[in-house]
């Protein structure tokens, strides 16, 4: 049984990307350049947006981040894309989710710049890798695949089944492993709230992407010998185990499925610390699109 | 066992459609109008395009043909596009595919105004329809789920499989019945030319859809007992039984398949009348939502 280690593959591909913009600024290109739009207190967001901030210094981008009050108005964050879709210094800028109710996130999110819309949320993006045009992939989705591709997971005619049919995370990631691409080729379920003998199904799986947001949904009876295991559930439970008094769980009850996997990715360190490598990539990706412009 | 009957119901929405036209017009409303551009001299095109014109007028709709040469240049094409997106007459335009090789099929979708494209072909039509925003779907899919949804089948936690991933057909229903709706809400798995034992993962399938482009792929011994079985394929034989010389088969054996079916829809008949009434229906929500701006 191989642990998928995120958090190395992870520490790897950023050494990439930094060795690569090196080379791109010896070579007199220009630096890739983030910003992230922050709205409001919450403390989550705040720690997202600061590691992303991390990593790009890492990897040797610029970054910016703008913070507006909970209270700002829709008119004045719209002008803000506005500004930033024209900046030309910008490759690339996300808007931090969730944004106070009184905004119309849908709204805001159609309002980046496709070209610059490094999270992938815009419906152009993940329209054009629905048919298998370029497009940036969001940032979970992309994660997936970069640690199944890193492992030589094979994806090709293996049964997939996705648990989960959420916007940013099942629903892209059926679609993404069922194209004519590598990895890809898999015939893949999409499960969810209302699929029946979900327990079934699953067994059924040779790799399992759980993505449904329940603490430690999926157990030992549930997974085939030999199948991989792809936990994208994160749930922080106060615990006296820890010195921080927290302990995260996954959406798989780790120790009982583990065993009886060729391959697994913990929680914490496995698909997590991919999702901020995959902005990275996005970011620089953006910059290269548009220097070829 | 029921046929599913697409001549009749495709019959039904149109009256509907000609019912709501009829009420609108006495309202002051605007006529809704479609326009065609059709390239070059592809006998196919020109029968679809000629239905579709046909449709246009028994339910009370405005439509243009517009005719290009096969020899038209791409910049020619673009220029006719911005135009009909700045029409105020025209509420929505298709260009008929396939275009010649020297024109970029995705580039000339992409040029058309989304809120215009009645063929829901437009990626960002798509994405829209992937994360459940408002958004313009793609006649066959439409046309399926509306049959699904006429006949009263529940697809609510039934297993779907669909067999066939195109960026027209397979992806796209594979999204819709998947998703939080009605008709949606299925365990969908989607087969496609490199799954393995796809006669097994067929007869697990409550609700069958067959767009994989072959022939009489679907043969009886790969149907479950009570199965409702979708046929999207089309393909034209030379015939002693017939007196036009062409008989029409399907993907689906329908002699074998039909004994074991709940509910099937048979070729010609069945899937195919349904397209041009999606269409209708594209063009005269794309007449409402303009006149509600």
């Amino acid at each position: 049984m191989t642990i998928i280690d995120g958090k190395q593959t992870s520490a790897t591909i950023k050494e990439e990307i930094r060795q690569e913009v090196i080379k791109i600024k010896e070579g007199g290109g220009k630096t890739p350049s983030l910003a992230v739009i922050i709205v409001g207190d919450d403390g989550a967001s705040r720690t997202y947006v600061h590691n992303k901030m991390k990593s790009c210094e890492q990897v040797g981008f610029l970054s910016t981040v703008i913070e507006y009050p909970e209270s700002i108005d829709e008119a004045t964050l719209m002008a803000k894309i506005d500004e930033l879709n024209k900046d030309a210094e910008i490759d690339g800028f996300i808007v931090q989710l969730p944004l106070p109710k009184h905004i119309d996130e849908n709204k805001v999110i159609e309002a980046i710049d496709p070209s610059k819309d490094v999270d992938g949320f815009h419906p152009i993006n993940l329209g054009r890798m629905m048919i298998g045009l370029p497009a940036f992939i969001s940032a979970t989705p992309a994660g997936i695949v970069d640690l199944l591709e890193r492992y030589n997971i094979e994806t090709e005619g293996k049964h997939c089944v996705v648990l989960g049919r959420s916007n940013i995370v099942g629903t892209p990631v059926s679609v993404l492993l069922s194209r004519k691409s590598k990895p890809g080729n898999a015939t893949v379920t999409i499960c969810h709230s209302r699929t029946k003998n979900i327990n079934e199904v699953c067994l059924t799986a040779d790799i399992l992407i759980v993505a449904i947001g329940q603490k430690e949904f999926v157990t030992g009876d549930m997974v085939k010998e030999g199948a991989v295991v792809i936990d994208v559930g994160m749930h922080r439970v106060k615990s006296d185990l820890t010195k921080s008094g927290w302990k995260l769980y996954g959406d798989v009850k780790f120790d009982e499925v583990a065993p009886k996997c060729s391959h697994i990715t913990p929680v914490p360190g496995g698909v997590g610390p991919m999702t901020i490598v995959s902005l990275m990539k996005n970011t620089l990706l953006a910059m290269k699109r548009r220097a070829a412009e």
